[in-house]
């Protein structure tokens, strides 16, 4: 059997390219085509004219954010889905509250990828940990594991003993959950005495993975990858040995972006994780996820060509109150733009002297007293708020996708 | 569109009858071929024997408490399923533990039935308050709702508030759950003010569903009906219309039997339901499932010809534990059987003069005090507990289904 789940993995990355950006067309023709909000937002946009992947980056980005306002506006899905309701398997509800559908299309979330390269096969009984209630977490693994023919035992959250009897006595060889109740559950195995060392290969997600859970349970054999995906999208990257990072997924088009723009930032730079999918039901363009990442530069030597991503590294949502009103990174992206002499900057917020201080740290080769003042402007103008300015050596911030950094800590 | 499922369900009752014998006798051969404990338990019997459904009573019993130890013996399902393991979709777990298996049929559960007979239709957003998690029941609702086509608001237990914003914001139609978790549901609603009128239909199931219930959810504009079935069966009957009783299900063959027993009733009598299904992948045959119920004389009006059962009347399953010996149903019978005088027989226990005190009342045309004493032996020599014996006139015995009255009160 083949240790790859299908030949796309493995595409020369220029074939990929060719293929993605033929898809990609054809993707944008048929959101502006079928779902309604694309219609109105893509309106100026002739996705004939793409020549290269990197064209994309004109195209407007749609918030996560925007989400709960959108569907609000318009039940269920804000005009972004192009399935007909009739068509739909599952409705889910998470927190905003945000709807996702997911329509009849076998493994819809794309899962089979990740568990395939997590070692998962036909044969596997999977003991599924994600919730299936009002999330699609559960419902998410459990389609990629079905396409992959394996039976699966809905688990769920909470029942610790119930879960170690049943996959002692089912013999269950793969877990799906996050790691730390994976962890929860060997360990209530331990102080029971009942053996589960039947689990042999697990994959996790839904928050960090330490190394130190990784090694603990590799200590009691199970191999354990992990995986980063959200509800709107499904799967986006996957890992294949545990120590080269995540592997994005075939099914979409991934973009690092200055958190607050639509501006993609150069491979290694932390930014903000922004997904096109080629999901013909719900074609999120550009999507902005929120969540903070960046690319590595080298490929997996596991064989698979795909770029590789580091991994969830925080939330790119930086939005902070200072002084009672609202800082966007969006605004601080238009103070840099405003100055084209500053490459990247970070707002750094603190509690000094009883309030809100707030300091804007831009990396420029040309520090001068004229820009510091032309920017200290530029911050009230369009912060609404004065602070100051400190203008430094280019490469002096942190890569860490921060670009409003509360340090405030009330003593 | 028809107001039935499909053709099934209004045959008239010879061909219902030449039907069934058909397939039971398929059936029958089927389980004998591929599922090793049938292949054991009926070795000696030869299903073309069968002349007519009634013959079935001379099959062994598959008692649902035995499930427990024989999955035990043969994990996971003790040798009762004919599906190959690699063609499961799911397992579940239930207390015991009993474990299930749902293979990839479509609307393996046959709850597909009952949803069209609640009046369900491909256009309902069908908001499913089964839980998911080890139990089938999410399953068992959600392949029938799928099956007709609705999408599913896979809601689960729990956190009432979200259920609330949930239906108003997706406008969800119907409801699948227990009648007490939507009453609960709908207060809420009211006490946030919450508009969820777009609700109009339910199918409720898992709990008794009095009529004082019944009421309150018309009262809101929601014609409710309810079904029973078992995790291990799935469907085995469903309303119709709300005041004719349940209708017993197209896919499987009842029988009513006296508790403990084989041994078929006569219609009207409150005994065990003896479930044969024509599931292939689980082909539980003559499975007692310790529910009592009785066959209706009438059939539905709604013109499903079917028999109707009375629905859930109580545990079938009556063993008590009597001066510190168990005493099962299975008990009783043996002392009635070993004196053809008896017709029917209920064993009272009663806590008197600080001790257990035990009297077995016995229907009979034929009292007399050398009966009586006879019977005293038998109960002795089979229950290894002395106890009293009183003969009544025939019909003097309630008929609901007690063989077992426990009426111990300790003051």
């Amino acid at each position: 059997m083949s240790e790859f789940y299908d030949a796309l993995e493995t595409r020369a990355v220029d074939e990929r390219e060719q293929e993605q950006l033929t898809a990609l067309k054809s993707q944008l023709q048929h959101a502006k085509t079928n779902a309604p909000a694309y219609a109105e937002s893509l309106a100026a946009f002739d996705p004939a004219d793409l020549k290269s992947l990197a064209d994309l980056s004109r195209y407007p980005v749609t918030r996560k954010s925007e989400l709960i306002t959108r569907q609000a506006g318009m039940r269920p899905f804000g005009g972004l889905t192009a399935v007909p309701e009739g068509q739909l398997k599952y409705i889910f509800s998470s927190p905003g509250p945000i709807y996702e559908p997911q329509s009849m299309r076998p493994d819809y979330w794309r899962f089979a990828r990740t568990l395939y390269a997590a070692g998962f096969r036909k044969e596997d009984l999977v003991h599924n940990c994600f919730s299936y209630h009002l999330t699609p977490a559960g419902a998410m693994a459990e389609s990629g594991a079905h396409a992959l023919g394996c039976a699966v035992i809905p688990a769920g959250v909470g029942q610790t003993e119930l879960q170690v009897q049943t996959i002692h006595d089912l013999k269950a060889t793969a877990y799906i959950g996050t790691p730390s109740f994976l962890k929860i559950i060997l360990e209530k195995a331990e102080e029971l005495g009942v053996d589960i060392s039947c689990l042999n290969k697990a994959l996790v997600s839904g928050e960090a993975f330490p190394p130190s859970t990784r090694a603990f349970l590799l200590e009691r054999g199970i191999k354990a990858m992990q995986c980063y995906g959200t509800a709107d999208l499904g799967l986006i990257a996957y890992e294949s040995s545990g120590d080269s990072g995540l592997i994005v997924d075939e099914g979409v088009y991934l973009e690092i972006v200055r958190p607050g723009t639509g501006d993609v930032l150069p491979d290694g730079e932390v930014g903000e994780i922004v997904i096109t999918t080629f999901n013909p039901d719900y074609p999120l363009i550009r999507f902005a996820t929120g969540d903070l990442s960046a690319v590595m530069e080298a490929q997996s030597p596991c064989g698979r060509t795909n770029k590789c991503i580091k991994g969830w590294m925080g939330r790119a949502d930086q939005t902070a109150k200072v002084r009672g009103m609202f800082i966007h990174p969006e605004q601080v992206d238009k103070v840099i733009k405003r100055h084209p002499e500053i490459q990247k900057a970070r707002l750094v917020i603190e509690w000094l002297d009883e309030s809100d201080q707030m300091t804007l740290h831009c990396e420029t080769a040309e520090v001068s007293e004229a820009l510091k003042q032309a920017v200290e402007v530029s911050l009230r103008d369009l912060c609404k708020i004065r602070g100051g300015v400190v203008l430094v050596q280019p490469g002096s911030l942190a890569n860490d996708g921060v670009v409003i950094s509360d340090q405030r800590v009330y003593t």
